[in-house]
């Protein structure tokens, strides 16, 4: 008997389209040899759909989405179309109303990539950002007063709960159990008057009770950033709020000079919906329709979205089909260092796969 | 006639009361050049006056400070004194009665510093990071709700006012028009949902109108801490609201390999209350009494005061003599790679000066 996994595709905007193909192509190919099919549904949804039909989304989108296993997004945004409406039109709504609490990105420095920092090598960065990705920092609440005035004043609430916050410390947990350090790093800035802060701490601490045999770290932000670059050696897990691991997940890639070929998942670790799967980078307007986008990072994603479907020995086939791609400077895209273009990519990582 | 300025000094704990007297030693030494002299007052405010008074500093404190044309502070901060106290006991207040909104910490790759990123140099890395220190993301205002019961939640409120908003973009813009490049990079995070960051946007996009003839650029935080790694010459002046500016001042002296030297001043811009000086590395406890911290950042602090008070050209002098104490290794201490302790490291710069 064969699994078939029902994953709706939505391509976006920009590179978006150009890269979502090679990924599905690419899970298409493992899936014969691990014996499961992938029932690919498209959806246009996107700035160019916000263009002709004033929304990003159809009405019902959300619940539209909640019939499928994941989802696989490309990248949304388009000169012309304000952030709030390609991001609160599509991904933030995502991410919200199907309960994706949980953000993680892997930062790895992979052999054939290099890293701006001197002298690290594959065994210096390996870790793994878990960030808090539906409260926190990000709220809707807030706005302005005396707007327009010279009595102007803008503000903004953050707020943390003990179950949002709890429940992200246990997936950080979680994530450390089944990796080799078995370390969790936690984000803070508990040192100034940030409220929010020290109950981040003791949230943190109490989930280290509850799951012992994890190790802990704990870091205020600024220095934290800075170790990212002193000594990434030191981070296995690394858990944040909202915004300190957006920041932080901009920052490893840079560190690891991944950030072109970065994948991030948006978990609903109970499942109770499906879960999404997107590149950390964007739509590229500037070099979108040129077939030079670099799909890895498009294909890494579908690694990580088979990993999370029950799928880990066909994600690590991709995982190492990259890695072979990435050996070879004619295998590899421009902004790598390499010469191919987007067909020339994906053609290594299949061949490397066959 | 002969110039006198009033300074306060402040030692603190641990190497701050190491590195201070250093400073201290070093500007009286340029003074005699220079025509002025400095009226040194002590104050013992520090965890140990905590320890025997219950305050960090006596009740008037604020009110003395008023009296001086500076401060030139060490470090505050003991293993068992928690941060709230000896922070906002003293640090916070001082920055915040008297309105020192601007925080500027240069950020310099100086020649014997090494980089941890690979292939830069002297040239790829000299910008001012302008924070704005009293309002933002550091207020007040927050609290908890169902403390301790499992539907607690803590909240945190961030007020950016106009009025705080365009003092410190003027601050920065100014800075800017004393630079060669001329450039202000503005720190945001306005395509999420954080309220207060497209009113930052406004009041940038307003100021760079108010300051003709300036290059600008704006990055979201999480960009902008991957580009200080991967395209630190980008950056001249940069300005940033109080949480992303502690941020980034970590980042940025990391980056130049200079965390254990970096300076800062917090800047009363009027002149209505005095500015204070203080080195961005802590009280390090964990060296304090062996005679082995770097005084180095506590002299570039020293350079920065007398620069603000006046005395550009002391200032330049002290800088250049930090530059020829970095060139030798038997002449930075360890923690920059050298074999110096505290006072060869002193003697170096104070040799260089004569
Ligand atoms: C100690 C802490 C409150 C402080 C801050 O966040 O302002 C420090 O990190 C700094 O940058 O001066
Ligand atoms: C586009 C933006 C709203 C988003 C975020 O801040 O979450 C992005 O930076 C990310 O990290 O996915």
């Amino acid at each position: 008997m064969t699994k078939t996994y029902r994953i709706a595709a939505i391509p976006g905007d920009g590179i978006g389209k150009e890269v979502l193909p090679v990924g599905q192509r690419v899970i298409d190919l493992v899936a014969q040899k691990h014996n499961f099919t992938v029932d690919w549904t498209e959806f246009d949804w996107s700035c160019e759909r916000y263009h002709d039909t004033g929304r990003m989304m159809p009405e019902d989108g959300i619940e539209q989405m909640k019939a499928f296993d994941s989802i696989y997004l490309g990248a949304v945004g388009f000169p012309g179309v304000p952030d709030h409406v390609s991001l609160w039109g599509l991904l933030i709504p995502l991410r919200r109303e199907l309960d994706q609490y949980a953000n993680v990105r892997p930062v790895r420095l992979l052999k054939g990539i290099n890293s701006p920092l001197a002298g690290r090598g594959a065994d210096d960065i390996d870790m793994i950002i878990v960030r808090e990705n539906v409260e926190g920092e990000y709220s809707e609440i807030g706005g302005r007063v005396y707007q327009g005035t010279e009595h102007e004043a803008a503000i903004q609430e953050s707020i943390l709960t003990r179950r949002g916050t709890d429940r992200i410390m246990d997936y950080a947990f979680n994530v450390a159990k089944t990796r080799k350090r078995k370390h969790v790093s936690s984000a803070t800035k508990s040192n100034g008057i940030i409220h929010t802060m020290p109950f981040w701490d003791e949230r943190f601490a109490a989930a280290a009770e509850r799951h012992p045999g994890i190790g802990t770290a704990q870091f205020h932000i600024d220095i934290m950033t800075a170790n990212f670059v002193l000594h990434p050696d030191w981070f296995d897990v690394v858990v944040a709020s909202n915004l300190f691991g957006d920041i932080l997940s901009d920052l490893g890639p840079a560190v690891a000079g991944s950030i072109g070929i970065a994948p991030s998942a948006n978990i609903n670790p109970e499942g109770k919906y499906p879960s999404m799967f997107e590149p950390v980078h964007g739509s590229a307007p500037d070099i979108a329709g040129k077939g030079v986008a670099n799909p890895v990072a498009a294909v890494w994603t579908a690694a990580m979205m088979l990993e999370h479907l029950g799928e880990p020995g066909a994600a690590a086939e991709i995982e190492r089909a990259i890695e072979t791609s990435l050996e070879r400077a004619d295998t590899k895209t421009r902004d790598l260092g390499g010469t191919a273009d987007t067909a020339g990519s994906e053609a290594a990582i299949l061949a490397a796969l066959s």
